[in-house]
């Protein structure tokens, strides 16, 4: 057990980072098979003909990895209430077979809603990042947090 | 058998509209439970409770069943070199079991690689609409698009 995190308990400038995750080629080629069925996340020849070189992993595929990553940190566990949106999706380097990804989060602004008093939002800028340090995404998440536990009304 | 597009077949204010999909409640918390398990989207009680008032569909699945329906259409086939990246994720009301969601694309702008001839990149602007006509989510792709087939050098 953790404390649970509100709203008011995030700053700006704060950080933290995930644990790992690796992808391995039969995960990478079964979630595009479903989600992205393009030939360069899986076919293999036809991904080694491709200006990548061979499989890599779906864009998709890396921001559900990442966002599952930061779930699993149960920092958004009882505040969370959803998003509104996201911005700036960035993929910066293939993800290939095998690679490990961690996320990096940074807080960028936190803003108690002006007109509902239980809660407020969150933007967070992460960053994923794989075994060799190389930022291969970057996105950023406005969250809809909640400002307290119930029966807390600061 | 379709005629194969390439960066130079898009013009900005082309349009398209994707065939449907019905996600069931068993498909929303199947995808949530691997990957976004928050109670509102996998725990029928819990969601109950919460402000969407039962289960609602994870935005990341609203987003790839969007751009699966895209793919299926096989506009970019031939010609995807995949994305850079993804702009204003916006999630505009909640996808609720049994919802049957469309896509609309907007092209927004073409533009020729300055570096390499053989590509280029389209921006499109989507709209995930809802049996109701309702937009739930909107969102933008820069599709990187091969300029003609391997021959043309237009």
């Amino acid at each position: 057990m953790t404390r649970d995190l509100w709203l008011d308990d995030f700053r700006p400038g704060q950080r933290f980072t995930t644990g790992g995750a690796t992808l391995s080629e039969a995960q990478i080629m079964a979630f595009a098979f479903e989600w992205d069925p393009q030939p360069f996340h899986i076919d293999k020849p036809a991904a080694a003909q491709s200006p990548y070189g061979g499989i890599i992993a779906s864009g998709f595929h890396t921001l559900l990895v990442a966002f599952r990553l930061v779930l699993q940190e149960r920092i958004f566990n009882a505040a969370s209430m959803g998003s509104p949106g996201m911005e700036e999706i960035r993929w910066r380097l293939p993800v290939r077979p095998d690679d490990t990804l961690r996320v990096e989060g940074e807080v960028l602004e936190v803003r108690p809603s002006a007109s509902r008093p239980d809660r407020g939002t969150a933007r967070i800028a992460y960053t994923v990042v794989n075994q060799h340090g190389e930022a291969v995404m970057t996105f950023t998440v406005t969250h809809i947090l909640k400002r307290a536990a119930a029966g807390r009304s600061d």
